[in-house]
């Protein structure tokens, strides 16, 4: 049985939108798994203090603590389970991504879901998550969460690259999802187990996507707090 | 022969991204093509008054005006020359990659480029260029340009998902340079051929790349003023 570490909040909620990437992947691969909720000031102890952020995927003896080596350790050590990959370009595509993600969508997103981030933390690790996020962007969260609006926007027009593909496929690399639709997908996911549900307007191709995503694994990712 | 139609300033630069995708595209096919120069006051008369801007494309009867059905043309067109393309996943990046180009890089480049723009163009240029841009910015273009310095900044963040393959692979997408290659080569090629240089940093991974781009073809796009 495979074990991934996942920061977690109240009821059960993990936010960690790394973590959802591999959640993703070990659905795809069609592995079992358990997930140990971990908090900010539990995440050090993780697997003996070698870990700085989550996920950590322990499986037999290995373990792993960057999401996108964890997909491609999974990838390598189930051969015979569906591929997450359809050749180098998909790999490239899904690096891509990644960054992409990392870059352009993450700063919009920290904004728009900051106070729901914080209000479904623990107590002991809403304190810290503060301190953290007003020590980076030199304001209280609740002056970042008026910025939200503003934010919407901009994730909206940065999410354009992606709309230009998923107006006409309906996942962004093959005929079917692949790792750069979980790549892409998890970074909104994030939003949307704290929450914040309407970043996406009706008629766009990427909302569509996002609901075809939370439709894989028999809905595994409409729920916001799996174990 | 092909015929292509590009914007063209003073001392025959040719200075549209879009055409600079075509011009790259057909090096790769090795097809002989001449570049008939347009300008603003022109550019209603290509074939006829059918296009509102280039790259417009003419190959014996065919008139094409979008940069990527062009080249999707030509890869139909010419199928024994060296394909664009590997596949289908290579057109989902290039496409990708040309509403990121268009969405992310182009803005920050806009202001980058502005004044050097407006400098290589033809007098007669120069007053439409100057009336439009202050028009959609709300500002004289040399206020527009004194924004440059935190575009550039902006510029290479957004530059970032282009690293992180840059970093590890010489080619966006494959072992050769393909399409998804001169999409994004062609944003930044706009701002070198009007003269701006030095907007990537020595040691970026994207500088090394795009010199390459630019070695392609015997040297091809280190001329701004092909004919």
């Amino acid at each position: 049985m495979v074990t991934i570490y996942s920061l977690c909040g109240k009821d059960g909620i993990h936010y960690s939108p790394h973590v959802w990437k591999v959640i993703m992947a070990l659905h795809h691969k069609q592995l079992n798994f358990k997930i140990i909720p971990v908090d900010f000031s539990t995440i050090r102890e993780i697997e003996n203090g070698a870990f700085k952020s989550v996920p950590v995927l322990r499986d037999g003896d290995r373990v792993l603590g960057d999401s996108f080596e964890i997909c491609e350790y999974l990838e390598t050590a189930y051969p015979d389970a569906p591929s997450l990959f359809d050749g180098e370009g998909s790999r490239r595509m899904a690096r891509f991504l990644e960054s992409y993600c990392l870059t352009q969508l993450h700063p919009p997103l920290a904004v728009i879901a900051v106070m729901n981030m914080h209000n479904i933390m623990h107590e002991s690790d809403q304190a810290y998550f503060r301190a953290k996020r007003e020590e980076r962007f030199g304001m209280s969260i609740e002056a970042m969460a008026e910025g939200a609006p503003e934010q919407r926007k901009i994730l909206r027009e940065r999410l354009a690259p992606l709309r230009a593909i998923l107006n006409d496929h309906p996942w962004i690399y093959g005929d079917t999802p692949l790792l750069p639709d979980y790549v892409a997908f998890s970074a909104l996911q994030w939003c949307w187990v704290v929450g914040v549900r309407d970043v996406l307007e009706e008629g766009d191709s990427v909302r569509a996507w996002f609901a075809r995503c939370q439709d894989l694994f028999e809905g595994a990712a409409r729920n916001p707090a799996p174990h």
